[in-house]
């Protein structure tokens, strides 16, 4: 062992288009500081991997393949949707984890993810103080939920949003195009299981009341279907066609949701899926018209080709800050990103401590849906404008962008 | 009226990313024919802007109107689901168009779409002359479904082909990433009735056969449940998750459509939509696995953001062409495109008679096909592989492409 502490990254939950370049500014970074930086770990399948001391030894890998990480979506290392309870439910976890760190001399722990990661990475840093091998835990946000506190904003949200609204946008000039004969209303699903943030992106496709899409259902307001139908006959009547985003999340007034898959994920959230089709459905029974809709599913959160520059940039930032907040000797932090203006938009990294982080929802304020619950306001147009600004394209080769595959070669066990 | 013709423009059928930009090639090489070409007139909502002498007056737009085409999507002056039937069928139908064409002095009839369309201009030009006012009818490819014969590729298709491949590229790396805990199988459910042409199009994402989409359900391959699942079931056990690329068309070997919605469109075509959810549940209740299925439904045919630039070249080079066979008093034939080379990839403009185009569909070969029918061939990847080369970004600005909306202000009546 070497008096340099190694450094142990994890990536967690679902993917996001800038993960890895958050993944790319933290190895980056370490990489320059090799005077008290040792090697860097990473998970694989992330925490999981070093539950089962199956650890990435990330420097082994070319600086041409990190560098590459930056445009690259998916999780490099793999992730996973794995989380630890409480202190004493997870004794066991916990305990693991930290006798992994001790046996590969790792002083940082990088824990890059949701609302569930950073109550992960608060609880890893009050054990490992108890049982005498303190670890500089950094939480480093990341979601296309966009729902973490504190932080302006999260790294993954600018992407899926710039796709989001694009998609609408190019979808909405296809529908208008042939409602006269053919579809009349196009219902494109998007993700948010509890907050409205990718909803509310779509809204950037248009301005006024006519422009697509016409209708906005987020989570956060309860489902009228005769207030719902209204409008979309009005719009029909009005613009000869009719273009709704529907979060996957959208719940009538007693909580349930309008489409309910029935099954549970590992974090015992119900799956959902379907609320496109439930909404076709009621609009063809109900008013007759012609529709489609698409899912846009994983397509949204893994659209590295459409990244926004904005959210690229602050990735990759969050990733370098989680870095020298540790080398600064902080723990229990994560690096946060902090407005300064809307327009011209200026931003900047601050810091907040993860036991005002971890296992708080951000929902999408009221005051950034309109009174009838179907549109953005110009308060959320504000906020959500600056976050899709520039176009961070990856390579290309022969028509398809050059994503690096990692070899991801293991750390040699320590441990039995 | 003066010696010069007026020249008719009109879209059909379903839009493409790139319909406009051989909108664009047609005006923009019309104008440059001022001597022979009066005015572009385009019908409002295609042919059925003729047929209710709703004309749009095409040269009120401004050139930098006309360019921006060049990278809109959507069909910029509507189009429609309408098929004329035979002459003696809908005679009335033809009387009416040759009238209106006669009372704006009409001479040149370029008329953009897929099989049928190409079956209305043919017969047009027929009646036009049995009328004795004869008018020069060209017909220009767009389909992405690419099935109209002679022509090697059909403009629309390489910009589908290359979101599809793309897509399956992004997605599969997301799902990689989390299959140790989460989504196992992932379905991509996309476009082709009845030719497998876009399914094909994912297959350029991998290369082996252990590269994603693991899987390519083709509508030319009928559905073997139990060779399906068999494969699902050794992708997952070999690779940790499986993706498939899975067209609307999927059908059993009885011709039943894997999903059918039951609803027919104007053209009594089976709308379809569904397939992802059919196989997700197969997969569910036989396998076990976790899974996901996105829809890309419109946004496939509308991601100008994502266009090909050979498909963008190719597609402005067909609408030049027409209006110069028009000028060179050709009539009832069809630009199309001639491959040179596969590698490097050259390609040119050539001709093709109506007559020998109209109501005929290019299928996958099976010679594109693998022999267990779940993948693509060599030969089908080296026929692919060119059509999706360059990116042909649109402008962006404030975080969104600068899509054009035009005027379309129309032409005065002549008739009641």
């Amino acid at each position: 062992m070497t008096a340099r502490k190694n450094l142990f990254y994890a990536q967690s939950g679902g993917p996001t288009a800038v993960i890895n370049t958050t993944a790319c500014g933290v190895i980056e970074t370490a990489r320059r500081h090799r005077d008290r930086i040792g090697r860097v770990y990473a998970g694989r399948n992330g925490i999981i991997g070093a539950l089962e001391e199956d650890l990435i030894d990330v420097y082994r890998e070319s600086a041409s393949a990190i560098a590459a990480l930056r445009h690259t979506p998916g999780a490099a290392f793999g992730t996973a949707r794995f989380k630890l309870k409480g202190l004493e439910e997870s004794a066991a976890e916990y305990e693991r984890l930290i006798e992994v760190f001790r046996a590969h001399n790792i002083g940082y722990f990088l824990y890059n993810g949701g609302n569930d990661s950073m109550d992960t990475a608060h609880k890893v840093s009050l054990l490992s103080t108890q049982l005498g091998h303190p670890i500089a835990c950094i939480g480093v946000p990341k979601t296309v939920d966009n729902d973490l506190p504190i932080t302006d904003n999260c790294p993954g949200f600018g992407s899926v949003a710039k796709y989001i609204a694009v998609s609408t946008l190019e979808a909405a000039l296809d529908v208008r195009s042939m409602a006269r004969t053919s579809t009349k209303v196009f219902i494109l699903e998007v993700m948010g299981r509890h907050a409205g943030w990718i909803a509310a992106a779509g809204g950037l496709a248009g301005e006024g009341r006519d422009d697509p899409p016409q209708l906005i259902l987020f989570p956060e307001i309860a489902f009228d279907e005769a207030a719902f139908l209204a409008r979309v006959r009005a719009s029909v009547e009005k613009n000869d066609y009719c273009v709704i985003v529907a979060s996957e999340g959208a719940r009538y007034a007693d909580g349930r949701f309008l489409a309910d898959a029935g099954s549970r994920d590992a974090f015992g959230h119900v799956q959902l899926g379907g609320v496109g089709q439930v909404l076709a459905e009621l609009i063809k029974r109900e008013l007759g018209y012609k529709y489609h809709y698409a899912i846009a599913d994983y397509l949204q959160r893994s659209a590295r080709h459409l990244a926004s520059a904005v959210d690229a940039e602050q990735a990759y930032a969050v990733g370098r800050a989680a870095v020298e907040l540790a080398l600064e000797g902080q723990t229990a932090v994560m690096p946060t990103i902090v407005r300064k203006s809307d327009s011209p938009y200026r931003w900047g990294i601050g810091v907040a401590p993860l036991a005002r982080v971890a296992n708080r929802e951000k929902m999408l304020p009221r005051s950034f849906i309109s009174r009838d619950g179907f549109a953005i306001t110009a308060a959320c147009r504000r906020y959500l404008a600056p976050l899709i600004v520039g176009e961070d394209y990856p390579p290309y080769r022969r028509g398809l962008p050059q994503y690096v595959t990692l070899k991801n070669l293991p750390v040699r066990r320590k441990l039995g």
